[in-house]
């Protein structure tokens, strides 16, 4: 049984767990925190369209504090640390020293199921000799209450080491972390695959790629619906799809280009997005949804690192910019407190 | 006495009626639409700044529409036609037909108390034999329901002639209607001069230079709040200040150099405007108003122009430019139908 800690039990992370346990190949800790009388209680109800009608689930462990899951004698080191909290820096830089007693050297991997570029670097110089996976969930799963989810959209993952500090951890040792978890969770997943929802959970050779092809779409759809606070389908039918979506996306794909993910990105994927999202779409992004829920939005990976990366390259996204000056004056609003 | 039509009588142009019938110099027949009913009925309840309460307050004479208006034996040929609609393009190019009736040629001078800029142009080649006067307003006014006016920032007018046709139109002439209906105005305005409650009307040799000097603050503050949906105080507190309104403003300044009006606003108006605007102001700008009650925004006359003027010049506006950009959806938004 593979011992996992799961950090952040929202929709993803929520999901994740059962997934996990489902496999029967690994037993999961998740701490809790302002859901932990609640979940420790009565469970959560889960209506999901990969795992169908779960009442009452539990994982095998709930715990209320990062301290409470620390490794004893009862519940030995643990094999991954699964992060799937929201990525907003601040909370990142607090979180990456807190969990520093549940991560055993050479022992523990640490997956981000997050957003967002660059989220891996800082744990990578925290924890030099732990394997960093990364993991690109494609997801559509939220709490409705207190302890029900809905998922309503497959459980997409691609998974991927994030090599690095090679001379002292062998490059292999971090690929077959990355191999393990994957054939963990696809096992887990087999309900759903019997079903044929779709869910899938992927090992990639290129975690990084995979970002910068979710970031086309998040950095661009999901920045300019929350400023503009319209859905997919209303950005679509609107005259910003010319005026800002498609210079936004080619701005995204420019800067990609630069660092050397052009062959991830281009002008055809551009081409293909927009053909592709249809204009009855009622989809809210989660940083629309986040906005609408006045809770803080992710835009500094997923609109700040990916401009910061195309200012070091020079390459001019006057869209972009301005997008993320004004969600900055957002996020303003939303964090300043009352 | 002078003989005043109003089409438009909204905040700002119920105040200018009770003004001019005030002056005991002008007789006022308002057009009124939706609010015809009521007001024929009760009058309007004003609670204002410069002119204390005055209940159920009519002027001259009402009318439920444009035709309604037109001369006849008993309501002779205006000598002017106040227009204080919102400025929306589509709504001024079929009033500018409509209002035909209503115009004796060499005789009835136009005055269009409204935002924005390049207004008078379209009404100046629709009646090449009429003043056109132009009049800024910096008052602070609007209906609180059907039938009240809530008037709280006094009345600061400023009114010039758009000259025009001077060829076949003597600019004398225009200049005179202007003085006559300032004087006028000035005369109605005794009650609150006598208060010193600050309200005044100033007759100015160019309105142009007038219109510039208000845009500073319209297309900047006015459009930022709306699209952030923020007060003019959250806008200065918040660190778009200096990432988006200063840079804003300063396209702007650099856009009325180009065009001439270098001398109305410059570097030492923006430093001074950002500056003697508190942080404390809970002042939420009309467009802004008119967004959270739905109703269409004045985006091309406050911003669009100035943007069509830059860009002749060559001016370069990276950040007023995304703003219109985003703006064009909101008012898509605002005006697409249900």
């Amino acid at each position: 049984m593979l011992n996992i800690c799961l950090v952040g039990s929202g929709g993803v992370g929520t999901i994740a767990a059962l997934v996990l346990e489902q496999s029967r190949q690994a037993r999961v800790t998740a701490v809790l925190r302002s859901k932990y009388a609640i979940v420790s209680e009565k469970g959560v109800d889960i209506t999901s369209v990969d795992h169908g009608e779960v009442t009452a689930w539990k994982p095998y462990r709930i715990v209320p504090s990062i301290a409470s899951a620390i490794p004893d004698d009862q519940n030995g080191a643990y094999d991954f640390l699964v992060i799937a909290v929201k990525a907003l820096p601040e909370l990142m830089r607090s979180l990456t020293k807190d969990i520093s007693p549940l991560i055993t050297p050479r022992k523990t991997a640490i997956l981000l199921l997050q957003n967002g570029l660059g989220i891996e670097a800082p744990l990578s110089e925290q924890f030099p000799s732990n394997p960093i996976l990364s993991g690109v969930s494609m997801i559509g799963s939220r709490f409705t209450s207190a302890r029900t989810v809905y998922h309503e959209d497959p459980d997409e993952l691609k998974i991927g080491a994030y090599f690095h500090h090679e001379s002292s951890l062998p490059r292999e040792e971090q690929a077959r972390a990355a191999r393990c978890f994957v054939e963990a969770y696809s096992a887990g997943l087999a309900d759903a695959t019997a079903k044929g929802t779709g869910a899938s959970c992927i090992l990639v050779d290129d975690i990084v790629a995979a970002r910068w092809r979710k970031l086309l779409w998040n950095g661009t759809f999901n920045t300019l619906c929350t400023l503009l606070r319209i859905s997919v389908g209303e950005l679509i039918r609107s005259p910003g799809r010319d005026t800002l979506l498609k210079p936004a996306m080619r701005e995204m794909v420019a800067i990609a280009k630069a660092a050397g993910y052009g062959h991830v990105v281009d002008e055809a994927v551009v081409k293909q997005t927009l053909e592709g999202t249809p204009g009855t779409s009622a989809f809210r992004p989660s940083m629309l949804v986040d906005l609408e829920n006045g809770r803080p939005i992710e835009l500094e990976v997923i609109l700040g690192a990916p401009l910061s990366v195309g200012r070091k390259l020079g390459v001019s996204t006057p869209v972009l910019d301005q997008v993320y000056a004004l969600l900055c004056v957002v996020q303003w609003t939303l964090t300043r407190g009352p």
